[in-house]
């Protein structure tokens, strides 16, 4: 009989009733029914009921344990009684009787309880993170993320992509969020940075001539964090040669439907294929947003030829400058007080916004200052060609283009939210496309790029030479699921002449532009395909299919809020001489607090962290 | 039709013949025959050859074109001519002739040609990877890592194992070889260090309750280099719980003995299930080594015994003072000079040995001073042992115990290759195991480990209580393939009563064990299985598959040898701000360097590093 099981705790059914079986876990539950003894055994793979009672060896071992220890079983498989059937559980027909126990280790008292679902401070859990992972919904959510990288990886290798390692020290880049460095020990004064995205790498690769790539790949940026943002996070990461805008949305969308699909639980997802494109221009017309939920059935309107010449002077008085009107529909809100509209108007103050405009129906009858002034003629007009009903309120974001496209996006989210019209149980995709090449900065009162200054123009040279640069579109696109921005990408330019002669558009010379991006213009002279891709980012999409809404629920170790460590201790100090053999000492804050923790070292948090486990010898290499 | 291509470069066949189609990929031959302009035009997938003649347009755009150019061919599928088929060429027995080309990007001169074998210099390589990488072999080999590690992960989901991502920004180990370390922005005066190997994050998976762990896991050790050493590597780290020594084999040697099969060209694997087993004591015996190469025919014999009282003095002396006398077969010398033999006594002094002796064997008549003072007697006794014939040579390693292993281990090595005995065509694994737990420190003149603190002895606490320390073995094991260690591996011990106890035989006290290592012992003390693993290096086994000496061969963008990217120019200089924002300032001989680069800036061939590609915003997110 194998030394630790025959069987694991999720294997047994009515089938093997009457067969000695060996089994180990850990011991989840304890239920002491006056001189019988069940034990809940836990493993990876399910739970098994245990019985003993006083005829068992094991049962006063099992009554003095502490839960959470681990324990090998030997028994024998019973049938439950017919009361006692657990439907929910695949073992639920059984319990297996101890003949004996072997305890394999004892727990001490648990910093968290496993069998609850009692939250735990951050803090706690991440601290003990390794008992945190044995709890329920946080093991299930590491194993879901198990589960989708490999899926991801088998839909993109079957749509023949191959998978490259890229390095993981790499230089440094000037522009871009904050790297993490490594200083070099070879090289003194110099750093490595951890990559923040393998965008060259994976351009280089296709200069390379290598077709497809995609990478699960870590990146690193050290920003301050949020919710949905971790110091390392990692994105499926793509390139592919020979390609048009299409052949990439032709590529990703049976492995993003698919992926959904195969993890939604029920829910559904847009169809591969079926992922709608949105012009830039439209979504943010439509939806106020470059990120739009298309669960949320409210579309924005702009309604400004309306209000050219209207009784509602500031309407007038914003047309009349240039201005916006655009309007977000409240159906049937015939019932809703005056309050709810007022809150609405409060909301839009207190995110920074001039104020929410709103006209309210019932039965038909309009209500509220703006269809005062506007007159019931000149509402009715609105209202029909809106398609709008009798019951129906009406919210308005006026104001320069861009702030009542901001406001109305925001509008339609939060009374969509409030109104409940959000449509659940469903995953909805979309494409944005057509960004523009190049905006028009205000402040510099010059063009300027508007993304991305490495994506391919649509129309290319041609375009670059003879449209207005505020015209020109980008071949340029964002993956967007429930309102949350998956990913940008883009057909890359790679012909040195087209990026000379954009940057010229934004002011820039060619020497400007060697100077800056040599190593990228350099490798394409000498013989780049046309290239592009994406990097739907994997934490965001486990995030979306466990219904999560924090990052550190779907890592299996995650920094803290605070980038630490708190369980292994990192960041942790070093020793003096891990910092000569680099060639770096401590500067400004840092000798503050190396003066500060020698004066209070027994209460340092992290005092631990030199401590900690692991000499070379105790690797596996 | 497709903008850039119908067919990829390696799909058109004689079924094609009349298709009108579009190619496109690199300019990778050029062979002009009068008025008739050959091409070859390579992509990922392979090579067509394409035709133009004075009738087509794109004759002259080709024939001016420089190779390695990007092109797109738009022309009809013809069939060669008997004499033009090429067999070994997928596309052979067509060609395309062009009606029209399109440059997709025109390659300026080239720092290595792609089209040859040529050897250059591996600055020139590294500094144009992207070109390099377009390169026959290293484009094969780029993509037999890839298929080796998809092939890996397969196998290993297959075998029930989890692929589980562990921390890049990790803590610094007080042991080990040396981190890379990180600075903390937000932590002043504090380092993440990147993970040598994830040993603590595996085991502590397995605390967690995850029952069978993998990860292609990247490792960082800053140490100088070798041809087999990069700082950046990748291990088929795994750990599984609730098993024994034999569990792990069981589990791994389908994955290896698998993956080898898939790509080893035809040369012959161990079948898993069969890897031999050779206790450590065995195999230093038999082979002088821990790693032996199964190659080898040549077995080690220990002949002490023969020469307790031999006419052969230096034996004599060395046998009496306790060394010992070991043996390596040279079958069929009869015909090899007196010269062979010398020269490899000269090689033994080189290697820093005190000398290899010898006997010759000619038709049966002995010679060398070890056979003369020996006596022809002694002589037949000991070949009738060894199984020797008449005209087998014999090589002799005398020494203390461990001297003549280690010459006897590197002589049998010597011997093979000179003899050309070594097997070729075939990959032979085995296991090492039963390493020894303890050994004594001469120098400090005390019991102490002899290889992992951490692994659980053979016989737990038994063992420790009752045996002498020195007859204690370790679950411990090594994985060897044709004399290269792919990687160590334990069961661990996960008892903090018998970690105690090793530790107290080591000369430690618990206080001592708490204070160095609580991470782990206090992660034990709340519910561990027994577990164990190991973690084959992948660099490794895609340089033993592709027969390659040097893992930068293996790797898609490694570093030089002095652990620089030539291409993107890291390490590099980084802004006074960078090093600020995380409270570090150079030290040392950074700061010489910092000055003499200040002096020297135009000649400084990093000087570019800081001008390189990709501001945010170009990277996919």
């Amino acid at each position: 009989m194998h030394a630790y099981r025959t069987h694991n705790c999720a294997q047994l059914t009515k089938d093997n009733v009457g067969d000695t079986v060996r089994l180990s876990g850990w011991v989840h539950n304890k239920r002491d029914h006056g001189g019988v003894l069940f034990v809940d055994l836990r493993d990876h793979y399910g739970i098994t009921q245990i019985v003993a009672d006083e005829d068992s060896e094991a049962l006063p071992i099992l009554d003095r344990i502490k839960l959470e220890s681990v324990v090998t079983i030997d028994g024998t498989v019973k049938a439950r009684d017919d009361v006692a059937v657990n439907k929910n559980l695949p073992t639920g027909e059984i319990e297996v009787f101890a003949r004996s126990v072997e305890v394999q280790s004892r727990a001490e008292d648990l910093p968290l309880i496993v069998n609850s679902a009692e939250d735990y401070p951050e803090e706690t859990r991440l601290k003990y993170r390794f008992v945190d992972l044995r709890r329920e919904r946080v093991h299930k959510n590491i194993m879901l993320r198990n589960q989708v990288i490999t899926s991801l990886r088998r839909r993109m290798t079957d749509q023949g992509f191959s998978e490259f390692q890229t390095p993981i020290l790499g230089a440094s880049s000037p522009e871009g969020a904050r790297d993490y460095l490594v200083p070099s020990r070879l090289h003194p004064g110099r750093f490595y940075a951890l990559p923040q995205a393998p965008q060259m790498f994976k351009q280089l690769l296709m200069v390379a001539g290598f077709d497809r790539y995609f990478q699960i790949a870590p990146c690193f940026r050290d920003e301050d964090l949020r919710a949905d943002r971790s110091p390392e996070f990692y994105q499926l990461d793509f390139e592919m040669s020979f390609v048009t805008q299409e052949d990439v949305f032709q590529a990703i969308e049976p492995v993003l439907a698919g992926v959904f699909e195969e993890f939604a639980d029920g829910k559904s997802v847009t169809p591969a294929g079926e992922f709608p494109r949105i012009p830039y221009a439209e979504a943010m017309l439509k939806y106020g947003s470059d990120k739009p939920d298309l669960r949320n059935p409210l579309m924005i309107s702009d309604v400004t030829s309306h209000f050219e010449k209207s009784g509602f002077g500031l309407f007038e008085k914003i047309v009349g400058g240039g201005g916006r009107v655009r309007v977000i529909p409240a159906p049937n809100t015939h019932e809703k007080s005056r309050k709810f509209f007022d809150e609405m108007n409060d909301w839009a103050r207190r995110e920074g916004f001039a104020g929410l405009g709103y006209v309210t129906r019932k039965g038909g009858e309009f209500g509220g200052p703006i269809a005062k002034n506007h007159g019931p003629e000149g509402m009715e007009k609105l209202y029909a060609e809106l398609g709008l009903g009798e019951n129906d309120g009406l919210f308005f974001a006026a104001g320069k283009e861009k702030d009542a496209a901001k406001l109305a996006g925001a509008a339609r989210t939060r009374v969509a939210e409030e109104l409940g019209l959000i449509e659940e149980g469903c995953f909805k995709f979309c494409w944005i496309v057509d960004f523009p090449m190049f905006e028009y900065d205000e402040d510099q009162k010059k063009v300027d790029f508007s993304h991305n200054p490495f994506s391919m123009p649509q129309g290319e040279m041609e375009a670059l030479e003879t449209k207005d640069p505020l015209d020109i579109l980008a071949w340029q696109y964002d993956i967007v699921c429930n309102g949350y921005e998956l990913s940008s990408g883009a057909i890359r330019n790679h012909r040195p002449d087209i990026m000379y002669k954009a940057f010229e558009i934004a002011g820039y010379t060619q020497e400007d532009v060697d100077a800056n991006f040599s190593g990228m213009i350099e490798a394409f002279k000498l013989g780049a395909p046309p290239h592009g891709g994406s990097a739907p980012g994997i934490d965001r999409i486990v995030m979306l299919l466990a219904d999560e809404p924090n990052i550190r629920e779907v890592i299996a170790f995650p920094l803290n809020q605070k980038a630490q460590d708190l369980m292994m201790g990192a960041p942790s100090v070093v020793a003096p001489s891990q910092l000569r053999d680099v060639h770096i000492r401590l500067g400004g804050a840092a000798l503050e607090a190396q003066k500060a923790a020698s004066e209070t070292e027994k209460t340092d948090m992290n005092s631990n962290a030199t401590q900690r486990d692991a000499p070379e010898r105790s690797d596996d290499t």
